[in-house]
């Protein structure tokens, strides 16, 4: 890694303004604000130069020169992530994909599309609508989120459980490497020669290539939908009816939980008619043709009544689907209300310890002072505590900071892992620390250096230096919810 | 890559017999004889050592001697492989895994299992079933072919149209470095933080580490399954079919296709009741609930009527769908009936270019004056042609293997790839200079010397050496089917 560049910011600027049109050069600080942080604000950086190039000829030029000084590079969507893996390197350039935005083609017949990095989730969905076809990876950014970015996070959704992560929903990719050549993995049908590299890229963070064209998987839109809302008195009796469900052997189109924090916050904004005396409710959606959804639907109403749910209540019509998941959908903002902060996790455990998670956060949470509400995609164990707090209090982010890192640290315990979909950028960069072993993170060192040995592409992002494992391991304090799992 | 090691056949018997039974060391070759092979019989080689270890601690310590002494190591599962990965290195030791062959444990609530490399594919699907669960990848070898042997070839089979291929259906993955350490790749979750080294590792051949335990995704059983039989009068009328029953938004368990050649084979054979003067045939299996399977075989069966085929059958009771599979099942051993030999090989297209690809295998048949008969998964463009041929005419499998070699090029002219889910090994390894460019080629060694800088897993497989390229290309020939696509 490169502390500074052998050029200065200014022969840079004259460099790339030879072959890129000077207004897409972003030199100055007011203009550069926009890029100086991804979704997680809190972690924030002004970048040397922000590039917004037009061609592939300009994406390759500026590589080259990039690599030919050492000069760190951070590829960039829609800015939308959660770990701030799109954070800026304050000597470095971020490479903006935002130009990159077409659909290129659509093919109904092999259900594929292939389309450019800046490319919106959504936009997919609504070129393919007229073929009945869609994406599938919905996540809750999709209308601003773009391919590029979803592939460097690996993506997910509330249907994930059903139709899987970007990883399982893409064919092919193109990518210029560090040095800027253009190559190509992947192909177009179900299996691929050689290693599967389009995996490996896939949830890179940005540190092992640029993406320039991804081919993705279509879906046909199932011909009916329907969503079943069930109300527990507990948030156990809950987690394990997520268990329960799935081992009967229905796979919904996803399987949703919040608690009592969630419910009522999303209730007070929402007016979906949840149940306010709730600490917990399931939202289940089943998708399909017309006779698998009503005989699911059926066994999904049974299996809550069995369960222990004191409400269970079905969608009649698309009306009424839609308010039911416009309360899940608010959840987050409707959360933001009832307190002046709140810190969003991301971390996957096994379905089966969905109950005993939830119990040990309760725990951590009167640990530290702070409220925990939890609204997640709990069919795939994906869970998204949100923790509350306020930043004006001093001392109270460096404890949030600690909760947040101590419910990753349990999500691992239990078999799990430090993220979900949201990836582990800057933020989650200890906590791999937690979740692998030194001689595993070394794995993953060899793989960059096969591809970047530099370490100029997103440098300090997704994989940690091995020389902070003893360091990390030296801070590591006592759990405070004492018992081992 | 070592060509000789600085340990004599003698002397590594001793030092490996310090802790291994010596029983289980096969040195002489007689017993070697079994070891000299996979399922590609038409490359054999014999080793220097077999030895099956009983013990995590034993494969440990083999490997670390191995690495010492820069000893090639060829890990090695059922030998049911068909791409020649698994043949011996005739300086190296094959490590069979036969002896890890326990399911570790089963979890029916999560669905999921945990198994050594040596458990049996079926197995897994046996033990599940008392919960209702199934392993979801079935390579015609499933009786017999073991799932360390399955994620090293990335394994798919008749259900990956729905299911997915081995890197589908697996979670988790422990594996030996070269240098004998343990790492766990993966996690129970959907998500795996860091870079995706469970899929990296699927599909590697044995090159990048030895596999010692796999966590697998398990599926609940489906309640109902039926197959309809569509049989029209030419291989492109049921090719343009298989593209249009995808592109209506079916997405059947299987779509097996039949050719001519086949079709009279396996039904000479099997007496399946297969129309003798069809010259393609189409098997479309449906599986799900009742209702599902109800609504969709009706549309299968009038999209193939509208489609063109001049006689639907559809499976009326599991008697009936067994003896419609039985001949899609026998069609290899059938097709070897009507010929001294043949040569099944395997690539994958594009689904829309299932027509074109066909006229062209035709055409290169004239051209070669060999018969081919095509038996493979349709719906998923995985394509099995078998050459026939008879290795007792002088030059004839000179022909074969040129026929075989134009085939997957053919398959990468249009989209595809070399390989759809027998893999690359010491048979395909020419033509991954086909399918990628140096650049990439490079890529893949770069990710091979991050595992294994000394080049001793698994040698000769997989990664063609980059100083091949030049000479590879020097001696490509003009196609003889003429047009390009």
């Amino acid at each position: 890694m490169t502390e500074k560049s052998s050029l200065t910011k200014a022969e840079l600027v004259t460099l790339l303004s030879t072959f890129i049109d000077p207004n897409l050069i972003i030199a100055d600080q007011e203009t550069q604000r926009p890029y100086e942080c991804d979704g997680l604000s809190m972690y924030c950086q002004m970048p040397l130069l922000v590039v917004l190039p037009e061609t592939l000829d300009q994406v390759q030029g500026l590589l080259k020169i990039c690599h030919q000084y050492g000069i760190p590079v951070v590829p960039r969507g829609a800015g939308t992530g959660l770990c701030a893996g799109a954070m800026p390197d304050k000597n470095g350039v971020v490479l903006s994909l935002a130009k990159f935005n077409q659909i290129l083609d659509i093919d109904p017949v092999a259900r594929m599309a292939r389309v450019e990095p800046g490319v919106r989730n959504l936009a997919i969905s609504e070129a393919a609508a007229e073929f009945g076809l869609y994406y599938g990876p919905d996540p809750s950014s999709q209308i601003a989120c773009t391919l590029g970015g979803n592939v460097a996070e690996n993506s997910g959704g509330v249907h994930c459980l059903k139709y899987g992560l970007t990883v399982h929903n893409i064919l092919k990719i193109k990518m210029f490497t560090v040095e800027g050549k253009l190559i190509s993995l992947g192909c177009e049908g179900l299996d691929s020669a050689g290693m599967d590299l389009v995996a490996l890229i896939t949830g890179s963070e940005g540190l092992l290539g640029v993406v320039t064209e991804i081919t993705v998987k279509l879906l046909p839109i199932p011909e009916k939908a329907q969503v079943v809302m069930a109300a527990f008195d507990s948030v156990q009796k809950a987690g394990d009816a997520v268990g329960q469900i799935i081992a009967q052997g229905i796979i919904p189109a996803g399987l949703e939980m919040m608690d009592g924090h969630a419910i009522r916050a999303a209730e007070d904004f929402a007016k979906a008619g949840y149940p306010l005396d709730a600490e917990a409710l399931l939202l289940c959606e089943v998708d399909g043709t017309k006779e698998e959804v009503h005989e699911h639907i059926e066994q999904v109403e049974l299996a809550f009544q069995q369960l222990g749910a004191f409400e269970v209540r079905v969608s009649q019509n698309e009306a009424e689907r839609a308010l039911l998941w416009k309360g899940r959908k608010s959840a987050f903002p409707a959360v933001g209300r009832i307190s002046p902060d709140y810190y969003c996790m991301d971390g996957t455990i096994p379905r089966g310890q969905l109950a005993y998670v939830l119990t040990e956060m309760q725990k951590l949470s009167e640990y530290y002072g702070l409220r925990v509400a939890n609204v997640f995609h709990a069919g795939d164990g994906n869970l998204h505590p949100l923790i509350l707090f306020d930043a004006n209090i001093p001392g109270e982010f460096e404890k949030t900071e600690e909760f947040g890192a101590r419910i990753l640290e349990l999500c691992v315990k239990v078999g799990g892992c430090i993220t979900g979909e949201h990836g582990v950028g800057v933020e989650k960069i200890r906590q791999m620390h937690s979740q692998f072993s030194e001689q595993e993170l070394a794995q993953f060192h060899a793989i960059k250096d096969a591809f970047d040995s530099a370490g100029t592409l997103n440098p300090g992002k997704g994989v940690p230096l091995l020389r902070h494992c003893q360091e990390y391991r030296t801070l590591e304090k006592p759990a405070p919810s004492g018992g081992n799992h």
